[in-house]
């Protein structure tokens, strides 16, 4: 029998209660032992839930009991949760994990402790929601030099850019709509701004250096600055535009890491990867690309996660899971000093001053396209964009980086 | 110090030895250990090759030499592959393949050994190349019920019916210019009958069912009869044909499991996969839909899902790591069961004899349909489409299922 608590018992706790509740046969046969949840560690009280009585506001009874080994922190935040995580750990208690700041923040100084006390600490939970892109990169593209990932991790934006893209919704309408249907929050920001992404990016962006990718240090640019025009110019090029988030090693040893929204090729495999749906592709350097796509978030998507962690916890009591990202910071590269296609949308007055500006570029008109028209640039370092769009002031409306 | 032992110096096996030297790093630091490759067995000797030295012809010596812990079988076949995995195995080593006609013959005979002798038998090459699907089945969606693998698993037909979607081309041409690119064989049967796709489904179906689905109960049909025309009615409906690789859980406890080509919505997740590529659409209880995208063949792929499975044999030496197929045989279910809907193209003289048979189904005519149209039945069991087709007798032309 592996006794087992959760901390949390808000939607993805009652989710990993679900899970092992309803796959419990299935939970059984992987673990090679019975999976029983002993403790749910919550302020609140549950009359009538059928889990009541494992219902608990002390967490030093779990932390003191020595039939717990293994815990599931899914109550979010980077307090109280990252003091329980470490006791937990300085205990010798595997943590399984969706919480992803706190990963994001502490993960690498938690691994430390997991290999010092001989557990682990799991969070596949906390980029991809079910997506196993976790375990692969730790246990399954073990072989590969991987090179990039390249990926859809926030499903909010995905839905939003998807809605203007197909139906020529703006923003602020598709926002709504995402609202209405409980994809977005009533203050969206950690999703349309891009933190969230940022947060799952450092994860990942760790995991493929082994070295710690502060989430501070990834350049993070959001959505809301996206029109219906943008999406139309795009589609006159054959492309569409994605909130992508972006890691990939540079020549000289450091990781460039961003999230941002990108016009890229309709032919692009993470083009066709709509709604709330995420992708992960990964780039190694023997195997190429292979993609990774399901629903990046939900209750029970998550609490599988959460339960696989366990899972594999269960299978390697006392003793660590080998996760590569050292506390050492990642050496993180430059966005001013990569090179890549740029799209601006700029007033149509100034149109002979874009080309001039950018020669080498190519003007797009729309047929209703008012006061306003498009220009893709030819290849050049974002420093030097930057700066000739600076010298265009505010002729230029909006740009937006091609893959 | 990891010492390993390559069985065959073909494609897969020069493969394995150049991934290792390569990503030697990167797979010292996976395995927490460096790994060496002590010995290539094969009968050829290969004079100027950098490992030269390694070559052995005495299969004897691997066995009977205590470093060797981990040997990867990657000769194929399922003679003497057969024999040498045996005895490895009886003998306490690991065991890593990509020899698919091995694992679906012999995989649970040789799991249940690999249990016996704390030992491992690893297969994550022999399904889709480079692609992590075993791994991913076995260690991480370990919380999940699946429901279903439905998945595009040879390359090969894939490019032959991309090309005849995308451009018109019939089958022999499409044919001819596989084996010209090098993606088919001078003799192609084992992909376009669909006996390679059959094998990798027997591994596959054999792991979420946890018993022994033998390839020779799979309803195997392959891809010859395709016509030109059959993509044009498709096209017409918004679908496209691609050959699909299904196992999905039955109410009774019963896998259906089949290989053959199928009409499926344009919009459906698998139907983008074109070109050689190979995904597999898993279906958990929990997670819902996960897709794993990628290049299901080619040396270095194939290799770095080998190695992989070295690291892993590697990070639990002595300990056997849970894989449930038992040798017991899963319940196959009737393909003659199943209900859907079907497409069939026949002479035109017969139109009213086909709608009339097929009451509540639909005529498509092509403009240059010629002597022939199309129909799609409404939904029926197979069994109940093949007496009414036969009831038709030669007017008849082709008949492919809808997904």
């Amino acid at each position: 029998m592996i006794n087992i608590a959760v901390l949390g018992y808000g939607v993805v706790g009652s989710g990993v209660v679900e899970v092992i509740g309803r796959n419990h046969e299935e939970v059984m046969k992987k673990a090679g032992d019975e999976v029983r949840v002993k403790y749910i560690l919550d302020l609140r009280d549950f009359p009538g839930d059928p889990y009541e009585d494992r219902v608990i506001h002390d967490f030093d009874t779990i932390l003191n009991d020595p039939e717990i080994s293994i815990v599931c922190e899914v109550m979010g935040g980077i307090g109280a949760a990252y003091q329980f995580t470490r006791q937990l750990l300085e205990a010798g208690k595997s943590v399984c994990t969706s919480n992803k700041e706190l990963v994001a923040k502490h993960g690498a100084e938690f691994l430390e402790l997991a290999v010092a006390r001989h557990c682990n600490y799991m969070f596949e939970a906390s980029v991809g929601g079910g997506i196993p892109i976790i375990r692969s990169v730790n246990t399954a593209l073990t072989a590969e030099k991987i090179e990039a990932v390249t990926a859809i991790l926030n499903g909010t934006t995905n839905y939003i850019l998807t809605k203007m893209g197909s139906e020529g919704t703006e923003y602020d309408e598709a926002l709504k709509q995402a609202q209405e249907l409980g994809y977005a929050e009533r203050n969206p920001e950690a999703d349309v701004e891009g933190h969230d992404a940022c947060r799952k990016l450092a994860i990942l962006s760790s995991l493929i250096t082994g070295r710690n990718v502060d989430a501070g240090e990834i350049y993070t640019e959001g959505i809301t600055g996206i029109t219906g025009a943008d999406f139309e110019y795009a589609r006159l090029e054959g492309m569409v535009i994605k909130q992508l988030a972006i890691g990939k090693m540079q020549e000289d040893g450091s990781v460039l890491a961003m999230v941002a929204p990108f016009m890229l090729s309709a032919g692009y495999p993470l083009a066709a990867v709509n709604d709330v749906f995420n992708a992960v592709l990964v780039t190694g350097n023997m195997l190429g690309d292979v993609i990774f796509y399901g629903r990046g978030a939900g209750k029970l998507p998550t609490a599988s996660a959460v339960v696989a962690d366990v899972i594999d916890c269960a299978k390697h009591q006392g003793r660590n899971v080998i996760c590569i990202w050292d506390r050492e910071a990642a050496k993180v590269a430059e966005v001013a000093d990569t090179k890549r296609r740029f799209f601006l949308r700029a007033k149509a007055g100034a149109r002979r001053a874009v080309e001039e500006t950018f020669a080498g570029g190519k003007s797009v008109v729309l047929q209703d396209g008012g006061e306003a028209f498009g220009f893709f640039t030819a290849q050049m370092r974002e420093k030097e964009f930057n700066e000739k769009c600076a010298l265009l002031g505010d002729a230029v409306l909006s740009r937006i980086r091609l893959l």
